[in-house]
């Protein structure tokens, strides 16, 4: 039977061929996470991604999300999936057990965090904002903090938020105005209008915990200035039991182009002068514990826009396997039956770049989750530090490529269906709508690409981003010696370095005084890294496959490493050259977007 | 103030001084059409698109089309621009004066089109719908049906369709099954179920038209035995009242992605044997006739998406403008107030890309326009061919690639406004969503590159693609002669060259016997050509700005001749590369996609 929302056998490679995670159970921590815990696990996650949120998927898109009488309605079908989310005890997977978590490794649960999102993203926004309060609540609150809320927020009883926008803060967090004064008991006044709220308000759950970025009276402007506070929708007395009405207000919800069932709030604190709320960790390090949550919270962003893609890419591959339209290219005969569009070479390079960037997204975040295991288990402060490094170094590329590319496949995914692709009868572009957000929140695409430039390039002297390069000429090394790869091999090797130089390129521009132009291409050298991300993923599926094929296997499987090897034929013949070409272009660092005049855009 | 829609400026300079239309008016024919007509012309189109379609493009998408009781309801506020689109006679400009047309170039009148489905695309479905069936009664109709249909289709008095689609005949025309049997008195009984009828059925006209393609009993199978007919949804009597309901019944309209002021409806014919139908044109010619308007079409469809992508392009630029949001890059001091984000380096890169492109998007429509009129005032018949050989090559372009640029500039109009750009209240989303059937309709863009590389490449034994590559060799060496634009014209002579590299390759593999390689290439090739074609165009603009800057121009003349040489310098060293990279993919031709069993692309 044709799968649907992602693909188990490409999952199972990930997880024990290509990463081998079992290796994480000789540990302790992990002991019990053994390949068959780990399949189970998964196999969990895809039942209920596929019986119960799949079927509401499309129901919460069009049902969509209401604001009346001040009170936010979600879609009447994600109530049952969020019992059983609270029942499986899935909201937080690599938790500590002490606070109701799971305690397994990120890589595990990274497949059934795809399997969830691929079947209703918009659904998992609220059990997604309630766990990251209560990571928030973990990382930075007090032992009453704690005990108060996040055993709460850990099972789904309680939801939560990440309060952050102002309509004159978004990108530029540190302009926000929202302020926060001391009342003399412990806690502080919180007053202020934020705006796109993901799960702000919603029926689901009795209560919402709102960690809120403010500004105490008279810290410092700007980033330096802005404190964490939570600030509960109704107040949480000392003994855990619900207070009253804590002055938190809905005013409304934002009608977006996609993630309709995800109520994007607008919320008011304190109009009444009665809104409450406690620092969470130090005065004015506000910034810097958003700064500690982002890598998770970035590499979920991936996450989300590649399920996306991944479940465009199946429902492709299915209906070109079952559409009739017209004849084989090659066919001479009028009176030659009409075939199956997937034999038209067209469509065929089409499910080709949405196969190759579906499976070197997955294996990409796979990747990084595993090394946050890997830091997890070692006691080793240096290998812990370089996984960390590579960790920095790919966060944007994670979110900010992989983004850009997974907008792109579901946009694939609406073009083979054809004009099915445009209707709501099919599931195609309703995940493109979806998807579209994931370059925006959590830090736009331009601002990941700053990102990368700017911080990662520099990181630890440049020695992370070293480190990053040196683990793909590992992959090219061990993929050189197979026969069949040498030449891929040898030109990815080739890209590297051609990555290398527009690095010290870009950097030396910056450095030179040219940091504008620099920044004018900090967005194609992030396309650029990603590229070479993405190959650097599928030699690596390519040589373990190769390794399997050499052994001899069963047919099915054989069918699978076979597609393999193609996939890194195809991306590093067909996308490897432009890429090259890419970073011709950065190393040109051609001056003509900053040096326009801003008159000579036109448009007066 | 801040334009909308479309640059005025812009669009002077392309109709008066890139292609220099008032050489038309020396032709009788378009005697009449100076240039204080010509932008007598545009300014009234403007004015109406602005004051009138522009303010129901929101209220459109929102209200959508209704199905109800067998009717279909479209948007109230489309009915008033609807009625004044007749007042003001638009339906027709290019069309002859004794049919009620205005007899204007078809340059010209691309302006006002560009004006029109910038402010309001799913509004202008219904006249275009009107008027491309009337083309068709004025090519193909005889006396009698031009009589009887072709004033009130011009007029906008009724309005038309085009009736291919069936639900297994979609790309694959020639699948269809609808039926016409003739009933001896000269109709035809036409039985069959057609779905994505744009128009098909509406509350705007009295009576609606139908071309309808279908079968008569006993033609040959496929395309070879389509042949094309009239059908009235009421019945026209020989004096041209109007008869009885003509069994044509709508069974549904299409919830879609975007367009939902266009009603896309699924019409059942003949369900009681009372459909009634007059051949137009030939037995069989069906598919013929439609090849014949299909040029039209396509160019149309390339401007439709070319003006979501314009007036993308001015909201981003004007919301770049007046968001304040984040401190200048190389700002040092922490005090520094914050600025306008069109200071933002990547901010720059996406309007650079979306200038260029709407702008070189805009001259290549505008031109391929230029070339029809060139070719109506020719008496040359050299010449005609020529031009006509130009037309066919550029097409492809026209639609496939422009519609997938104009995609691609929408979403960076997204992306400019951060989440905003998600939200409805902003218009960004719905051009994006709009623009998104533009790749599919009228021939997938898969259809398009294949029409390109098995068609265009060949046609006139290749002398048309040479004519096309000749055309720009004359830009380089116009260019090429003045200083500043010296590289540039050096640098699109090499990839003018290396795209009839391509094109001799991509044609030797497809004849070699290796046509599924060559296929699966179809579309970067596409991308190649389109690619070389901006170029082309970008570098014709900044020859004529250069000029004009030479002789000395007034300050808001010279910004808009620098951002012409900007435009070229950016595209030429940001985006040819790449392109380059592309060809080299081409050329290397790689077999993956057509090699890979079914079985390797996984998913079941």
């Amino acid at each position: 039977m044709a799968q649907v929302i992602a693909d188990r056998r490409d999952i199972d490679f990930v997880l024990h061929e290509q990463l081998q995670i079992e290796e994480l159970s000789k540990h302790e921590r992990f002991a019990e996470f053994n390949r068959k815990t780990a399949d189970m696990i998964v196999s969990e996650a895809r039942n209920l991604a596929v019986k119960e949120l799949l079927p509401t998927r499309k129901p919460g898109d069009e049902e969509g999300c209401r604001f009346e009488n001040g009170k936010v309605t979600i879609p009447e079908c994600f109530h049952k999936p969020y019992r059983l989310f609270m029942d499986g005890e899935w909201m937080a997977m690599c938790d500590p057990a002490e606070w109701g978590g799971q305690g397994m490794p990120a890589s595990i649960a990274q497949a059934a965090t795809e399997y969830f999102n691929g079947a209703n993203y918009s659904f998992m926004i609220y059990p997604r904002l309630g766990h990251g309060a209560g990571r928030l609540v973990e990382t930075f609150g007090t032992e009453k903090q704690k005990e108060l809320f996040l055993k709460k927020l850990y099972s789904g009883q309680w939801g939560g938020t990440m309060v952050l926008t102002e309509a004159d803060a978004g990108s530029d967090v540190g302009a926000l105005t929202t302020s926060a004064v001391p009342n003399g008991d412990g806690t502080y006044s919180i007053t202020g209008n934020k705006i796109f709220i993901s799960a702000g308000d919603n029926d689901l759950v009795e209560n919402i915990i709102h960690p809120v970025l403010a500004r105490i009276v008279g810290a410092p402007a700007g980033t330096a200035g802005i404190s964490l506070f939570l600030v509960p929708k109704i107040w949480v007395n000392d003994d855990g039991s619900l207070g009253e009405f804590n002055d938190v207000v809905c005013t409304g919800i934002e009608e977006k182009m996609g993630l309709h069932g995800a109520a994007t709030c607008s919320l008011s604190f304190g109009t009444k002068g009665k809104c409450r709320g406690t620092l969470l960790g130090q005065e004015n390090k506000g910034m810097r514990a958003m700064f500690v949550m982002m890598n998770e919270v970035r590499l979920l962003v991936g996450m989300q826009a590649a399920a996306c893609a991944s479940a465009s890419y199946l429902n492709a591959l299915t209906y070109a396997r079952e559409r009739i339209q017209g004849k084989d290219l090659t066919e001479k005969s009028k009176d030659a039956p009409s075939v199956p569009i997937i034999q038209h070479p067209d469509v065929r390079r089409q499910l080709m770049l949405m196969k190759t960037y579906t499976e070197g997204m997955r294996s990409l975040l796979y990747y990084v989750s595993f090394c946050e295991d890997r830091i997890r288990v070692s006691n080793d402060p240096n290998e812990k530090a370089r996984y960390q490094g590579i960790i920095d170094v790919l966060i944007p590329v994670a979110k900010g490529y992989v983004t850009d590319k997974a907008f792109e496949v579901c946009s694939h995914g609406v073009q083979v269906y054809g004009g099915y692709g445009y209707i709501k009868e099919y599931p195609q572009e309703q995940l493109l709508r979806d998807c579209r957000i994931t370059m925006i929140y959590e830090g736009t695409n331009g601002i990941q690409a700053m990102d990368l430039l700017g911080r990662k390039l520099g990181l630890n002297k440049g020695q992370s981003f070293k480190d990053f390069l040196s683990e793909i000429n590992k992959t090219v090394e061990t993929a050189g010696a197979v026969k069949e790869l040498e030449k891929f091999a040898a030109d990815l090797k080739n890209a590297v370095k051609h990555l290398a130089d527009s690095a010290r390129h870009i950097g030396a521009t910056a450095a030179g005084g040219k940091a504008m132009n620099a920044f004018a291409f900090a967005h194609p050298f992030l396309e650029a890294a990603g590229d070479v991300a993405m190959a650097w993923m599928l030699l690596w599926r390519a040589a373990v496959a190769a390794r399997q094929l050499e052994k001899g296997a069963n047919k099915k499987d054989k069918s699978f490493y076979d597609g393999q090897v193609k996939s890194v034929q195809f991306f590093i013949n067909t996308i490897l050259p432009v890429t090259l070409g890419k970073m011709a272009a950065i190393c040109m660092t051609d001056g003509a977007a900053v040096e326009i005049s801003e008159e000579s855009f036109g448009g007066k």
